[in-house]
């Protein structure tokens, strides 16, 4: 007998590599939840909400390449809509598997729970197309074709895709078991002429270039092409940096890494290389805010090259259909290899750690180079968008490890349960989520979901009193809407069920130090509240704050205002 | 001078009695924020993430009337998604209002952070128009006709609306300060002709009534007609009951008050009265599945007249462009007096409480039946979604209390953050939030807020170990999917930050009954955690496992199922 259409979905998402599900049950969603139970090689990983389920399944699908959540109609689905969004500007596949009414209850036209009103069954289907690639609605007779042309257009863009699972579809057989031949973005391959033309372009390029250098972009690593981004690096031996959406790419401890490229922000000497580079090959990077060190980086687009996911752009000329793939093989055989590129030196941002004993805990290099330390090979560094997650992507990463943010949605609350996400996906590898205590109250619930699973993650948790990124970017770091509530941080794992985990608050450097020797000594799971002064912060955020300053007209610098703040004089400083 | 944008937005939306706004601040909201706190009346009452804030908002408006929640660009804005569908299904009128990048940034078309690609700016106002009934993107030019038209519209429809504001614009003058003469929906008005002629037809058909009643809905809540609607009542003599969704919308001591109309699931006297009526007056009740106690109720619908906000029918007469508030005041004064109706008396579902000292908490009578005494004149309960709203839906209110919860959008994890804004609107009333865990889990980060304000809620919270309501109604129980991290619930509030909170967790009728009387009697904030059997549910919950049962074709009780659950035989029951 056939397959029902649950058991034909589950079955070619396992071979895509997915075998946890996130989300949140419902009476709409039973048939899927059943079809994901009956699987022996499936497990349901509940999550407290939904929101939080989308960026578990976020999480997951960064390591195994393919993610997904389940949710049931309207009520369900529409709270996980900003993490579509996330993962769409992200470039992360998922899947959101939706439970809806059965096509009997729709044909009544009557009005269940969770509907807003009456209405046609496919509007919020037709809703999330915004946030989604493609989309669906099963049946027996569409499930294969629709099915594939889904999966086939989420995997080609690396963007999130849409199914909905009437209530009688889900077990029932499907009728027609044949892939059309003619599927849209499926098995996408490269125009041979078109390839060679723009390989040519390329290697013509840089090959007059005296300065080039590579700049790869996370698609990279969406598609699985880190390894051979490394060899063309090794093999061109040009330096390379990362902006912030597409940190640990390629592996930091690769000789010819120059460091992260952030514009003003960070590392002058990576900026200054690439203002007077002559040649930028970018692998995929994207030019957008955050990427551009908010928009402080300078160079020369017309030197630059982008060899994206199905295109390749050399100056203003567009290639397309090349994929990816098949342009860095061909750039790996045909490109020369440089040997005198006058690059920087793989540049140490916070160099080694200072401070010690009583001393308060410095949100700069006394924090982040003892983070950096802390990091072994293979983690896997979770930065909840905020301060911690930006000065984190300034540090180097040690062998093997990588970095998990949001570097254009930065969307605040990602950090939590997108660590679960990761957790369940590599359970022999150790997660690490940094964040500050705004972003964290967002999602923060997520935590139980660690130990119910059995799994042991680090969380190091920045109390500085408030939304610092908001202080030091709105024109009075005073405002109250900055202000949160004083939560016992330290005490969430507890609460949250989460037995024999190592939690500790700590607000010395001393005590610092011995909790993070404390948790790599005995590879516990782990919860640590870090307490830093209000307006402690890393270089790059006092940057932030000048040209904040700016933007308000006001002329006094970071130092200026915090030792009057630190004085008690909370001068009002609107202009 | 002009007001500014932000605030001639902020003046209006106070003199509709809004001075509260929730959300979750964002750079591109600050503008918004600022003018918030610029303004003396006005109080920023920040949410730990969008959803609680959209929810707060909710519970807000359903007391105030109007309600507003802020949040930034894309990143914030999205994940409140539900929150307004929620509220578009519950007619509540709340205001969404986002900051947007300024019209500058517009221009540029340049790639900010939380965009998720080059877009449209205004791409996610359109997306929202499925769940919002108006919205705009403000100027100083269009601000008062646009946000003039926005308002009309969540008014007379009672759902919400969308304000987007460019970064720019909030703080710039007004340039028209007339209010065009042609809004529509603005200061809705009826047509005399038709008032006056469905006037008659309802009078013509009730006057032949012999055992007429009436069947108020929320939306005449939501208007702020409550009182017109019980002066109908009083005037004609005629019995009432209510449907879920519109619990309360006339006071509970009413002596004309039956009780709950629930079809099968309660009170069968009030179902038998229905279904034998010949004439039921709808007051703007909703026909769906939570409002006809899952399409059980069985009266007949050619009999039934329906007042609605904006229209009148009777039987199949539509009358459009009547007033609500018109109807009812005709209606008092035309409607003969009944004298000789016989409706059932009110009902008391649950009794007197039955059980004491170390017997466990039996969540049917022993539980609500003690709810039900232990709630006080005047008070807000807020039922979250799930069985402990079903049942408490079902309780007998004391004068002046209410229940806000959700009768036809049913999503969990509203309660704790709508009893937040609940409290917010009204601090001299007292909000009780009974819930159970796993709804609460959903949201229960918003508990922080209530002592950040110095607000004094009580929680009571059932504990059953998992998803009860999708325990019976799922196809077998014991679903893993229907299990939760086990958390320590009672400790949220400490965690949270609640300081002198009365909070514990009780395992005994004894212990429940202590608990109870120490928060009357010391009027504290408190936070009970109610622990009973995994099973143990209210009568009308057993009647959706009988249901459930027979669609999944099992012929076993309720009680056949438990007691083998309960002697450890966890039988296997998919036929």
């Amino acid at each position: 007998m056939s397959k029902t259409v649950i058991q034909y979905v589950i079955s070619r998402l396992k071979e895509h590599g997915v075998s946890d599900y996130f989300g949140v049950p419902g009476d709409f969603a039973y048939p899927i939840l059943d079809g994901i139970l009956d699987d022996k090689d499936a497990q349901w990983r509940g999550s407290c909400n939904e929101l939080n389920g989308g960026y578990s399944a976020d999480g997951y699908a960064r390591i195994k390449g393919l993610g997904a959540v389940v949710s049931t109609y309207i009520a369900g689905e529409l709270s996980l809509v900003n993490a579509l969004a996330c993962a769409y500007g992200e470039h992360v596949p998922i899947i959101s598997m939706v439970g809806m009414p059965s096509r009997q209850q729709q044909a009544t036209g009557e009005f269940w729970h969770h509907m807003i009103d009456r209405h046609d069954y496919d509007m919020f289907v037709k809703m999330q197309k915004t946030v989604t690639i493609a989309s669906a609605i099963l049946t027996p007779e569409n499930c294969v074709a629709e099915f594939e042309r889904v999966l086939a257009a989420v995997l080609y863009h690396r963007r999130p895709g849409y199914l909905g699972f009437p209530g009688d579809v889900a077990h029932l057989p499907i009728v027609n078991t044949t892939v059309p031949n003619n599927i849209p973005f499926a098995n996408p391959q490269s125009d041979p002429a078109t390839l060679e033309q723009s390989v040519s372009h390329i290697v013509e390029v840089m090959s007059k270039a005296q300065k080039a250098c590579i700049l790869p972009g996370v698609v990279v690593k969406r598609c699985g092409l880190s390894d051979l981004a490394t060899q063309l690096v090794d093999a061109t031996g040009l330096p390379f940096a990362t902006a912030f959406q597409d940190k640990s790419t390629i592996d930091e401890t690769n000789p010819n890494y120059m460091g992260m490229f952030m514009g003003k922000f960070a590392n002058p000497e990576v900026n200054e290389f690439f203002s007077s580079s002559d040649c930028i090959l970018g692998l995929g990077p994207i030019r957008h805010y955050f990427n551009t060190g908010f928009f402080t980086a300078e160079y020369d687009v017309s030197k630059t090259i982008n060899v994206q996911m199905h295109e390749v752009r050399v100056g203003n000329a567009v290639y397309k259909n090349v994929e990816m793939k098949d342009v860095l093989e061909a750039l790996i055989k045909k490109l020369p290899k440089w040997k005198d590129v006058k690059a920087p030196s793989k540049i140490t941002p916070f160099g080694e750690p200072t401070g010690s004993g009583s001393d308060p805990i410095d949100a700069g290099n006394p924090f982040y180079a003892r983070l950096a330390k802390f990091l072994k090979p293979g983690d896997i560094l979770v930065g909840d968008p905020g301060s911690p997650a930006l000065a984190a992507t300034v540090m180097n990463l040690p062998e093997g490890a990588e970095l998990q943010s949001q570097g254009v949605a930065g969307s605040i609350g990602f950090g939590t349960p997108a660590a679960l996400g990761a957790a369940v996906a590599a359970p022999d590898r150790r997660v690490v989520m940094v964040g500050g205590e705004g972003a964290h109250q967002l999602t923060a619930q997520e935590i139980g979901q660690f130990y119910k699973f059995g799994l042991k993650p680090v969380f190091i948790v920045i109390n500085n009193d408030g939304y610092l990124v908001e202080r030091y970017t709105c024109w009075d770091p005073e405002q109250e809407f900055n202000d949160l509530p004083k939560w016992e941080y330290h005490k969430l794992p507890e609460v949250f069920g989460c037995k024999d985990w190592f939690t500790t608050k700590v607000t010395t450097t001393g005590e610092l130090d011995a909790a993070l020797e404390e948790v790599n000594k005995n590879d516990r799971a782990a919860y640590i509240e870090v307490v830093t002064d209000r307006y402690s912060m890393p270089p790059m955020s006092e940057t932030m704050f000048t040209l904040t300053r700016q933007k308000f007209g006001q002329t006094f610098t970071w130092e200026e205002w915090y030792s009057k703040f630190k004085k008690g004089k909370n001068i009002a400083i609107r202009k």
